[in-house]
Order: structure tokens, then C-alpha cells, then sequence
């Protein structure tokens, strides 16, 4: 049987940002030749990195030449059919955002909704000319909101279709909007089509067949979700007056920010005075609460707060691997 | 009625080999805002250039969108269709050259042209893979050639397609061949697809009933035909002995690569000591010759030959605009 | 009312340092589009980042158009003015450095300290001409200095100025002292007139009527101090065996470098052999003293040391953020 | 006495544009040290070159420690005061083109034209603010439009200032303009301050009294002149059937754009089949007339047009070293 | 008395990866003058470093010109000679790992091993001609193998060597073995002649009779060893029920990957709801058995397990230097 | 027979250089790969071109492994040993200019020329220790001025060698003196062992024996030598009225520097008013003689000075062609 194969994207930003995420969870691809498409992970023997592109990696695992695959909610969303063949088994890396839109010629001054250009294209008596790289998640969408159109395809600098006629209007990703407004172009308020980040997917077959596969699976998981849970983490080590660990651990879950991921840890402190009430507190908080998590300290007689970063955090079993074995089941 | 738009590559080196060669034609063009996809041509007013892919190009130019276009001949070939909306003005622009060729699995030793592909894939009893992205080309080449074949799609990266399963064997542009070479691929003997390089389209109908696009396709065909005959050749004046004028253009006259566009320039030259037979020659010859020539020269009695760069030679009418007139006829 | 505002250097290392700065303290910059001047920061909802020049940040600042600033300390002591509507939060961001200094020409051999100087110059019968772009600080240390002396204002190449005859020396910020001995220049052994660092400051009227901006200022020194405290400082683990707890800290209060920032949290260790003795210990200590620390730590039996970094050191209320509202007061 | 002086900018794109420009000119800088700011001219022995900011070139020249300078018109007007000691021996060399311009906020929708501006700022009652590097021109043009105002100094970043209020409007170089537009600001109609771009200038009094000077000036004007003469113009050479070059030089006289500098060299030509009427023509043309004069000579028989370009044009003497004379007289 | 001496590599990747790691182990480099070949360490005064080739590190140490070393086992063993004056102190810092490797030409398909290639010399009847920047290395090599051999010295590009009939076959540095494909050269399986890294190298007469150097190599040492030992290790917190720490001690040495450098810390933990039995537990695991560990802590129980890094680990005394002190007696 | 075999410098600035180099003389050289060390040259078929370090280039030739070479003259004859097998074709191609120089430290008062050397080393009563990379030159130069010396070989970074007693002096390749200074070094007066620049070798049997080469090296000075006589050319096109063209010859050859190669051609020009006295006068000058030139034709009536671009000047037979040969005899 051949290695199982992963497939991340093989060029631009995308392409960077992938292998910056894994290494950070903890997972380093070597690759010998950079012209070549192939690479591995040390510490994942018996899985082949393949380098193609996000169309590409969709289409690879839905016909089961790949295994796994990271590629965009957007391309995967556009290609994956409805036969079922890929799994989606994380649907938030956190990186490689970006959405698929709808936008207008910005001299359109009565069209800023979806709706405003249901009735515009009526008045026309003829279909809205699209053009997209997307025809397919376009069409659902336009399709939804009934409104007659027509696809028109185009490869690239779909900016400038609406300017020289070839369309009417587009559906493309937008980030800045920069790009939109040098053109001309304004996204329609409520024209959001879809929503894309990186995600991490699989072909069904092959982890209903392969043990290895799901081995596989397992492990990516747990050091993905460790890592993104982490990242939002803190680790606080803080001295603390009080009578016994249980006094003071009575105060913490007084407040909202400061109550650990089960509990604090209290261990006793040495001073110099000989003063037998000092505690050292450690306890894990979200990063955005570190502010109110340290005014909640002082205000229960915490000092010397001392924050360290935390690499993972591992909780019992990764969540997306439970749903993944039971969506199988 | 709307600007006359001519739309050339926007990413990558073909869009600066573009730029480039326009410049070196005399063709300036002026781009304001590096993120906008327009620009203009001091010296042709009234002329748009739009910035798009290649295949954007092509098809933009075919429904009428756009009026004339440099762009690949590959990507021509592959999509202008049987309309004859698409007339090719100028079919070796002399950059962006490549081969759009078949290549195999350098592990299939047995199959090195295309009649041993059609062998092998008789064997198989089943139709050969074929990943590309052209398809239109690549069928074509393969029906002609009687080998039962079905095409697989891809976006980019088709060098692993065979090496993961996903198709037989490809049909890709190739230019130095290393890429094929690290992925362990080789192109076969007889395998040229479509060879390309950059070319010079306009639009059928916009030609036939707009005057003024004929004259814009006039003064580009002008300069970029006057341009690229005087890129292979070089000016040279010598100082020449001989009774007259004549004698020496005899002389030249029975040599093989320095007669001239038309005839030399013989002029007489003062000499210090007051000889009266010295003689200043001027030709033009091509570049590829210069050895050639200089040998002859001396041969003939020259000395003191001076060479010197030609921008531009302009014939009587160029041949390509005759050529489109007769093809609008 | 009208949102905060925080303005940062817009140009150069120096707008890199303080971007990368602010990151490092838990503080990072949103900015949508780069040749715009404006930016947030999530975690400070409200507060709208400007990027101006070092000199116009301090102006705007004291006319009241801008709130907070980070700004170097020369700009800020050359144009803060005397009516005392800049606070100066934090003196010591500790980047940026650089030093406002006098330097003369190699030649003057004589001239070593501002004291040769004055002699020198007492000895022309005319004032010195200094160029600088520091008018009013190169003035109050001349004036401080008995030289009579004229100011000349230039837009930059200073170094130039003593040998074209423009000036007879200058004030300039120096670093590494190259570009001075490329021009033949050297520093006078105690010419420094300024030394200078990276500072945040604020208006004053603003923060002595508005209550939101006194929050901001709390929340930034917070990190900032917290940041700073923490740069210096690592966490430490060791092993120890003892008696007790309190034995093992009376030993290492016995040290000099090991005692913590309020006293070591010390934790029985359970072992593989059953011996109750093992304690775990940790203790917070100086980066620069970790070699000292380590020696100490082996001195009174410590084995198993394991060094962590440490992200942020929280005490008790921000002092500066005291110094502050003292000032107010 | 010491060494001329030639000025010209230190730093960005102006000092590359202004080495390249001499260069072109035939006028090579050699620097041994990149952090020098020092060189010297091969070419023009007894001259340094000086590497200074635009603005201290000017103060420089003015009070004599620098004998010529390459700086821009607009700090050139901004700084030449009124003493004349700065004379201005070309105001135009070509490159370093940019508008001082005023420009307001694109939410004043009344205010397009400096007129506008006049009604606005009256109905106020104070006096606009304005933020502006160029004071001096900025007044000028002001008081000229009996607008009352009030000039607010800037180091840099002029375009938020209307944003936070620092300022009612700006008056700042512009080029594409679109730094304006993300800030959300509008140059007025008419608002132009001062067109510039780079010029050469000199100290007054030293081309009175040091006959070297002159002598430095007028090879500068030399080659300068010649060089910018040259960029404009083709050198052309025809072959054209006629019974004298009289016969020829007629037809040529009666187009507008072939007649050359003084007139048409035409020689005879040896042709092959011995026809002694075959005369080759060269004359010298504007380079933007190419297109037409292609055109003519076509219609006056002429074939084999071969195009060579121009390196110098040199005049009877340089118009603008004779203008210096009558201006030092 | 001269200061102490360390010499480290002063161009390319390897220049840049010893400054990384030196920095990395807390020794940052201040090199005031980036065309200089000296700088210093501020935190071990009296230590001179200076930057030279590879090769001349080695020669400078052993004549004694220089007393500390990082430089390449290659050209360590390659030249460090017989008379004992080079210490090795480290010989796996971990980085610049390459291999000085035999390679013959793709086209000795009968030559896979070096008994093949003795096999083929011998039927040569001459000595074989192998071009290399090793000459020491590589004759000792052959003569082992009782190959007859001739050393050819080259400067650089020895790739092409054999191609062009300079050598029959070359003895280099290989990485990817990319280069060596691209020349049409093949490595022989077994023909490693020196597996290579970077390593710390002393004089052996400074470190018998300068107690001062004696005490800079143990810091050197203690950092380095204490780094290295770090990037190896994580930090592991997890939360765990149990009666006592001895019966959680107990299941933790059950496993394992878990037991720690010495034993568990183990301290009880408030929760919420009182329940007297929750523990926090901390230990160091080596980083490539974090998957185990996690999972054998979850076997027994443990959950909310927290990861962070680790900057160094410090033993007792550092091993080398023990064996340095060793050498030395 | 194998191909002809032409060595140029692989890499770093040299490299570019001699590629663009030959390419100005109409030798474009076509590499297929980068990471390859073959080339053609497509207008000199037979002729492969090998990239090879400069040192291993004189080596190639002199065993015959190469036949032609471009390389220093510095490592020419420090490595061209007395064979005679290496002929010097070209000895001054224009760039890749540096001296070989002796350089003493800084603190060497009273040593300023290779006299004082000389007493200085007699005073010490041991010989001189230089380090140089050019062993060869170096002992030569000493050696003939009668100073005792011992040489230190080095890798690289020479200029440390006296600052840490690895050596007394230095003998070094000196371009700016920059890093000299940097490193306190000072170059004696009189102490050039080498000027070098680049050259152009051949293998001198190669040229005795095989016919094709002599074809190959007399096309390659041909171009070599017209190339470097042409850039120091302009040619000069003027009008000057004179009743003949020998009375304008004449007054051309009352000057200095407008005599032309062999004379100067005179054309009738025909005139609008019909004046038949004037003419047109075309000659080559020395690019540097332009400003006289200029005045020289203005002193003799003449106007319309065009000065255009020279390619290439051959003259009757290279002479350095006719050199070889002989040498060859």
C-alpha cells in the first residue's frame, strides 16, 4: 500500500502561512528540493507532503489520490461535489481569511443591498452578467435570492470586467477592499457569499478503511487543536496572602476571569519574615482577559504576577476527533 | 462611442517582457495607479490599455470587449474558437517563447515518441490520463495521433499529477525542462503540443467597420514591425580606395552579405596627404553577418570600419497591415 | 467627543521598533491600508493610532490635536516648549537610542573637551558656528558652557558643513561614530548634549478632564511596564533536597541572587525511591545574574534547574502610573 | 583657493535620477566612499562634488560655500530669498517633476476651485489654517488670492493633518495624487502653488569674479544642453529615386516635418542594376514626428528608412550660457 | 596580558546560524562596525570576538594567535595536525551539519560502493585522479581503502572537474545533492569520508596555564550545554485525581515517558466544588515524546494538560567541561 | 575531438561582469541552468563555455583541460609557473580592476615605503611574517627588494592577522582602502606587488596544433578588441559651409582633434535658400576629446554638431591577433 499523502498549498502566501502553522503546532515539513512537489514530516513517519494548488488539493482528495489536505473553505466549498467523499475535519485554522463577495460598479448609487439589486436587474428584463472565479457558490447564492443571472468565467483582474463590459457586476474574494475601491467597485452590504479561512480536510474512504489513516488523523488533531487553544492562553504565577489554599482559592472563584481551567494551583511560599500565609497561585487565563484577570488579582491581594507563555494545552480527547469518528460511524 | 482598448499581460515576466518590448518599440505606456488595471499611450491617444491574464485576453477580445491584444498563442490557439471574430495581426512577436509538449513518466523507458505512447496505451485496454490545462490542444494533438484519451483537469502544479495517480501523464508548457527533470517526468521525442510565443490579435468585426481602430493598427504595426527588423541588424561605414563610386560598388556588389538594403552610400573622403581615391561606404547589414561582412570588407580593400546601432527600419508599407487588409477583404 | 488618539513614528527603524515594541507588550497595531495614516488597536477599543513624524507627534501633542505619543527624547526636549501641556509618561522605552552630541573636525587637534573649546573659540574673536538641526538644545548647552556661539540651520548631511565651510562644527545625533570619521569629524570627550531614547508621553489637559484617557494611560503603562519588568527577568525550577521547606528557603535566602521577588515557591517532589526530602522550588530571578544564580543554586545542592521565559511582571499598580497622577494632583 | 563646488541631492530617488541624468549627459561621478559625502568628476578636473539635501544646497549656494547645485525649483523658490546671489542657468532639466498644490477635504463638496476657498474661509471669520513644508510660496500664493490665513509648520505626514484637526487643509507636493485620495483629501482646480523639477543653479558673485567658474558652467551647459536636445530627436536615413539631390532636396523642403537642422545630407547612391538617380538621404527629425515623417518621406518616394539614435546635439553655443552672460553683465 | 579570543565564522549561512545560536544560548554578539573583524560579548567581559574563515580559525588557535573557536568539524579534522594543540570542547553544537562524500560520475554505472571503485582502479592500471578541497581528509580515506590515488587541489566548482577531465572524480561537501545531480555526478554509498557540524574548539597551552580562560570556557559551556539540553524538552503541567502526590508519584513512574529529570512536582489544587483530591502535576519530557506523554497521562487520568517552553536546563556541571578538566591533567 | 572549451569567473561580481561584458561585445552566452556549470556562446558554435573560479581557470588551461579563459591577472601570475603552456591573449579588458598591495598597521609611524620596511625589519633581527592569499607575487616582490620574510597562509579576513599577531603585515588585493581603514591598516606608498585586471588566456599547444581554435580565439579578439576600441568613440556629424570639400578637409586638419581614423567624409548638403557651400562632414573622436572637438568645429564655422553612439571600430586585422601568431612561431 502507498504512504498516506497530505497536500498543502504550493505557492504565495497561503503556501508560507501553512507551513508557519504546522511548524507552530509543532509539526515541521522538510522538503530536499524546493522545485520538487514533495516533501515529509519527521515526526509523522509514513505520510508523503504533496505541494499543489487549493483547487488542485479539493479535487485530489474527492477522487482519493490525497489523503489529507489544508486548502480554503471557498475553493473547498466551490468543488466538493455532493458525492460525500471529503470530510471536513477542522473548519477554523485561524489563518488564510478571507471572503468571496458580491460587488458593484460604486456609480450603482440606489444598489447597496442584495435586495436593491433584485429590483434593479428586473427592471432590465434581461439576466445580470456575473463574472467569478466561483461560478458555483455564486449561483447558489444568486439562485437563493432570486435573482436571474448568467455566469461569465474569467481567469484573473476581475476588476476591470465591469468597466470595459464583459460583465455586469462580480463575485470575488476581497480582503481590503483597496483593490475594489482603485477599480471602482463597492461590495454590496449583505453580499457576502462566503466566508473562507484554511481548513483541514480528508477523503471518507480512506479513514473508514485505513486504520493507519485515522491514526494519522489523530494525531494531526491533537497537536492542532492544542496549539490553537494555547495560542488564546496564558499561564499566571502570583503570590497571595490568605490562611489556607482553600481561603484563597474561596477568593479566586469569587472573581469571573481568574477560576483555572479546573482549578488554581496553590502551593505555600517561604518568606524571608517567616510569615506562614503566603501562597504562590498559578492558574491558566484567556489572553484577551489578561487585563481585567490582573485587576481581579490586585483586588484579592495577588502581587508579584508573573506571565509565562504556554505552547499547548491538551484537554481529554481533541473534540473534532470524536465528531470525526462518529460522523463515520 | 466608446475608447479603442488594447489589453496585454498583467502578472508576472510576460507582462514585463510586454511593457518592455512596447517601450522598445517606441510605445510608452503610462499606468497612474499601480493597482488599477488601465493605463494609456502618450503617443497613440485615444487608445486604452487594459491590464488582464492572457486567457482573459483572448476572450475579451472574441466577444468584443476589447478591441485589439498581445497575449500567448498558446492560450490563443486554445480559445478563439471557429468564429473568426479573432484575427492574428502579428503571429511572432519574438519574446515569451514556450512549448506546450507531452511528457511522460521517465520510468516508462519503452515509451520514447508518440508512436510508442499509442502502443503502450493499446496495452492498457483503457484510455490514457492525461492532466493539462489545455484541454481544446491537447485533444486535438491526441485524436490526430489515434490514441483513446480522457482529459483530467488541474489548476496549477501538473507535474505530480502522475506521480500521485491522479492522471497517466501530462500536456504542459515546458521551457528549460528542469521542472519535469525534479519531478521525474521527460517530455517525448515528437511530443510538441503547440509551440508559442507572443502574439498580436485584434477583433474581427471592429476592424471591419472602425476606421479609426485600422489606423491604431497601422502605427503599432508600423513600429513594432520597423522595430524588430532593425533589431537584427547593425549600420556600417567604411573607408574604402577605388577610382569611383562605382568600382567600389562593384567590388561590394560581388560579396554576399554587404550589399546593402538597396545599394551602399558611396561617398568621397578628404584625405590628409590629398588622394583622391579614398571613398566613405555606409550599409546596413544583418546582425548575425557582422563577421561575415567584416572579413569581406577587408577582403575588398576596406579600413577603419565603424558599426553603430539601427533603432528602427521602416519598409514601404508593412507587410502585416497589407496582409490584414487583404484578410478583411 | 472625538476618539483617543495614539500616534507613533511613521517612517523609518525607528516606526518599526515602536510597532514591533508595542506587539511585544501584548499591544498590536491594525492598520487596513498602508499608505493611509491611521490604525487601531483591538485591545484598546476607542484609541485610534496615527502615524506622524517624531517632531510633528510632539507638536500635536501640545497643541492638543493628538493625546498620547511615543516620540524619541531629543525631538520632545527640543520643541516641548515651557508651558507644560506634554507629560512625560515613560522615559525609557528602552530602543531608539541615540545621542545629541558636539563634534569638530579631526584636524583641531587641541580641541578634545568643551573646555578646549571655549578656550579655542575665546581665542577667534567671533562666536562659533555650530550647524544642527537641534536649535534650542545645542543652544542651552553652548550658553550653559560660557561659548559664544551662532546657530546655523541645516536640513541634514551635517557632516558635511566644517569642511565646506558652512559651519565650524556641529551638534548631531551620533551612534556608532562612522559616518563621523568618514568625514574627518570626531566627538568631543564630553560634548554629549543629549542623551536619547525612545518615550511615551501625553497632553496634559487631556488627562487631567478626561477620564476614558486616564484609563487608556493606565492600560498602556500596565503592559508596558509589565513588559519592560519582564524583558530583564527569567523563571527558574529546581530540584533541592531538605528537611523542609522553610530550611531549603533559609538556604537560599542565604544567597544573594536567588531570593525572589517576594519569596520562592517551594513544593514537595514525589521521587521514584520514596524520599520524603525532595522539594521543588521557584524562584523569579535576574536575566544577568542567571550564571551567579546557577553557581548559588548548585552551592546549597540544587540539581535539575530548568530556566522558562517570562512574558509580563505585574506589580501592584503601575509606579509610574502613581508618578502620573501625582503629577496631575 | 579651494576646489569648485558642484551640489547635488543626497539621498532617494532625486540623487538617483541626478547621477543618472549626468551620467546620460556624459558627466560621470565617482565616489570612492558611499558614506562620503564627497566625489569628484573625471571629466572636470578641479571640481568636487557635494551630496546635500535640496534645501541646503540652496543655502549653501546662496551663502557661498557651494558654487553650483542640482536642487528643485520648488525649494529653490521657497529658499532663494532676495538678495540674488542665487542665479538660475536652466530651469528645466526634464525630471524630478511634482506640483506644490492645495489641497482641502474631499467632505468640503462647495470648495473646488481657490475662488470657492475664498467664500468658505470669509463666511468663517478666522483665518484658515494651513499645514505646509513650504511656507514661503505658500504665503505668497495666499496673500496673492487675498485669502486670510495662517501658516502651521509640519516635519512630514502633512496629509492627516486636516483629520485630527491639526490643520483646515494642506499645501504639499503632489504627484499621482493618490496619497491624497486614501486620505480622504482633494487638490483644488486651480490650486497650483509652484510646477517644478530639477534645476541648475549657481553663486552669483563667484561667476563674477572666478573666470574658472565659467569655465566649469559652460561645460556643464555643454553637455547638458546637448544631451536634452539630443533626447527628443531621431537620425534618419532614406534612399530616394531623383534626377539631383537639388531634385530631392526639394521634395523634401516641401514637407513640414523632414527639412533637418539646416538641411537634408544627400548623397548618391551605387544600386546594382546601375541606376545613378538612387540618392541617399539623412536628415535629423523630432522624435515625436516620427510617425508623420515616416509618412512623408513614403510619400516622396523614399524607401529603405533606416531610424539610429542621437546621443548629443550640439548648437552654435549653449542659449542658456549666453543668457548667464547677459545676466552677470 | 591580551584579552581573550574567540573566533567564529565571518560569512555566509554558517556566520549567521553560529551568531543565532550563540544568541539563542544567551550570548549575544555587539560588533560596533559591520566592516570589522572584531567585536565583543557583553556578558563575558574580557572576551575579544573576532570573525575569520573557517579554515584560518583553525590555524589561529593551533599557532595560538587566537584561543577559542566555533568552526566546522571538516576543516577542523582536516587541518588541526598532530601535535595536540587543538582542544576539542564540543563536538555536536547541533548546526552547520554537511558530509565530505566521494562522488563519481553518473555514468560508472558499475562503481555503486568504494570496493567498486578500488575494483575499477585496479583495471586502470594508473592511480585515480580525485579533485577535492580536502586533500588530507580524503588521502586518508583512500589509503585505508588501499586505493591508489592521486589528489588534484581546486579552488571552487569542482562539479565540473570530472566533466571537463581535471579529475576522474571528486571528494565534497554535500547537502541536498541537487548540485552534484545537476553535473551528472552520483555519491558513492559508502563513501562518507567525514560526517560534519559545527563544533567548539581551545588551545590547549591557554587552558593549562590561564585560569582566567579556564573560567570562560566553563560559562561558554554551562550556556551551551544548558541550551541544548532545553531545545529538547517541554514543560508539562496537568491537572489529576488522586488520594496523595505518592499514589499519583506512583502512577506516573508506572509510564514511560513521564517520570521527569528527578520526579514530579506534584501540589494539591482548590476546586470549586471541595473536592480534596485534585492535583497539579509538572514535569519535563523530552519534546519528540510529547504524543506519548500525553497520552500516558491520560491513561492515568490527567486532564487540562498545559505545555510551555523551556530556555535551559542545567545539570549539576556541564559534562565537557568535566572533561575538559580531564584532558587537560 | 571534444568541444573547444572556454573557462569565465562563476561567481559574485566577477562573474556578472564577464557576462556582461562579452555580451557588449556581441557574445551572448546561454546557460540552461543555473546550478549547472555549462554554457554556449550560439554565434560561436563548437565553443562551450565552463564557469569556474579564476584560480581553477588558469590551472584548467595551463594542465589543458580548458582551452580559452577569462580570468584575473592576479591569479594568472601568481599561478601561471614557467611552463609557457599559458599565452596572455589580452592583457587589459577594462574591468575587474584591484591591486595587489602590501599593507602595515596604522601604529607604523616611522614605515611608510617598502625602504623603510626594510630598516624596520633589520632592526628586528627576524624576518618579516606576511599573510597573503598570493604567496607567489608576494615572495617575489620581497624577495627583489631584499627584505627576509616568511609567508603565513590565509583563507580569508588577511586584515585581522597583524591586530592578533597571526602575522606582522598583510599583502592584500586593495580596491576602495575602506576595510583597510576599518581595520587600522595602512597600504605603503610604494608597495603594489600586482595591478590587476581582467585577462583573456589560451592554452598555448591548443593553439599550435588544432586550427578550430585559432578560428574561435580570432573571432573572440576580433570582437573583443572592436568593442573596447568603440567605447571610446562617438561619431560626429556636422554641417560647415566651404566652397570645397577639401578646403573644409583642410581646415579639419588644421586641428587637433577632429583628423577622423583615415579622414573626414564631406557631403554636399542641400539648403533651403539654395546656397550649393555647404557641407556635411562626418568623423570618429575619442569620446574624451568631445568638448574640444566641439570647439575645434565651432572655431571652423561648423553647426548641427549630432554626435550618435559607436558599436564596434574594427580596424584592418586585430592586433593582437597578429601579436599571437607570432608568438605562437
Amino acid at each position: 500500500m502507498r504512504d498516506l499523502r497530505l497536500s498543502i498549498p504550493s505557492k504565495g502566501r497561503l503556501a508560507e502561512e501553512t507551513i508557519e502553522f504546522l511548524k507552530s503546532c509543532g509539526i515541521d515539513i522538510y522538503k530536499p528540493n524546493p522545485r520538487q512537489y514533495e516533501g515529509t514530516i519527521p515526526i509523522i513517519p509514513g505520510l508523503t507532503v504533496l505541494f499543489q494548488r487549493p483547487t488542485d488539493i479539493v479535487i485530489s482528495i474527492r477522487n482519493g489520490s490525497v489523503d489529507f489536505g489544508i486548502t480554503g473553505l471557498d475553493v473547498l466549498e466551490e468543488h466538493r461535489g455532493t458525492d460525500g467523499e471529503i470530510l471536513l475535519l477542522h473548519d477554523s485554522l485561524g489563518y488564510g481569511k478571507c471572503n468571496l463577495a458580491l460587488a458593484v460598479p460604486e456609480s450603482w448609487e440606489t444598489v447597496q443591498t442584495v435586495a436593491d439589486l433584485r429590483v434593479e436587474v428586473e427592471s432590465w428584463g434581461r439576466p445580470l452578467k456575473v463574472a467569478t472565479k466561483f461560478p458555483e457558490l455564486t449561483s447558489r447564492f444568486l439562485t437563493a435570492q432570486n435573482i436571474p443571472f448568467e455566469i461569465v468565467s474569467a481567469e484573473g483582474t476581475l476588476e476591470i470586467a465591469p468597466a470595459i463590459g464583459y460583465a455586469d457586476m462580480i463575485s470575488d474574494l476581497v480582503s481590503s477592499g483597496q483593490t475594489l475601491r482603485d477599480n471602482r467597485l463597492r461590495p454590496l452590504a449583505d453580499g457576502l457569499v462566503q466566508a473562507s479561512q484554511s481548513v483541514l480536510v480528508a477523503n471518507h474512504s480512506v479513514l473508514k478503511t485505513n486504520p493507519q489513516a485515522l491514526a494519522v488523523v489523530r494525531q494531526l488533531l491533537e497537536f492542532v487543536e492544542a496549539f490553537l487553544r494555547a495560542k488564546n492562553n496564558l499561564s499566571i504565577f502570583a503570590n497571595m496572602r490568605g490562611e489556607s489554599a482553600e481561603a484563597i482559592g474561596a477568593r479566586m472563584f469569587s472573581q469571573t476571569t481568574i477560576g483555572g481551567l479546573n482549578g488554581p494551583t496553590i502551593s505555600p511560599i517561604v518568606v524571608r519574615d517567616g510569615d506562614p500565609n503566603w501562597h504562590g497561585v498559578h492558574v491558566i487565563i484567556h489572553r484577551d482577559q489578561l487585563f481585567s484577570a490582573i485587576s481581579e488579582l490586585r483586588a484579592i491581594g495577588a502581587s508579584g504576577v508573573v506571565v509565562t507563555p504556554v505552547t499547548y494545552i491538551f484537554e481529554e480527547e481533541p473534540p473534532r476527533y470524536k465528531a470525526m469518528l462518529a460522523a463515520l460511524a
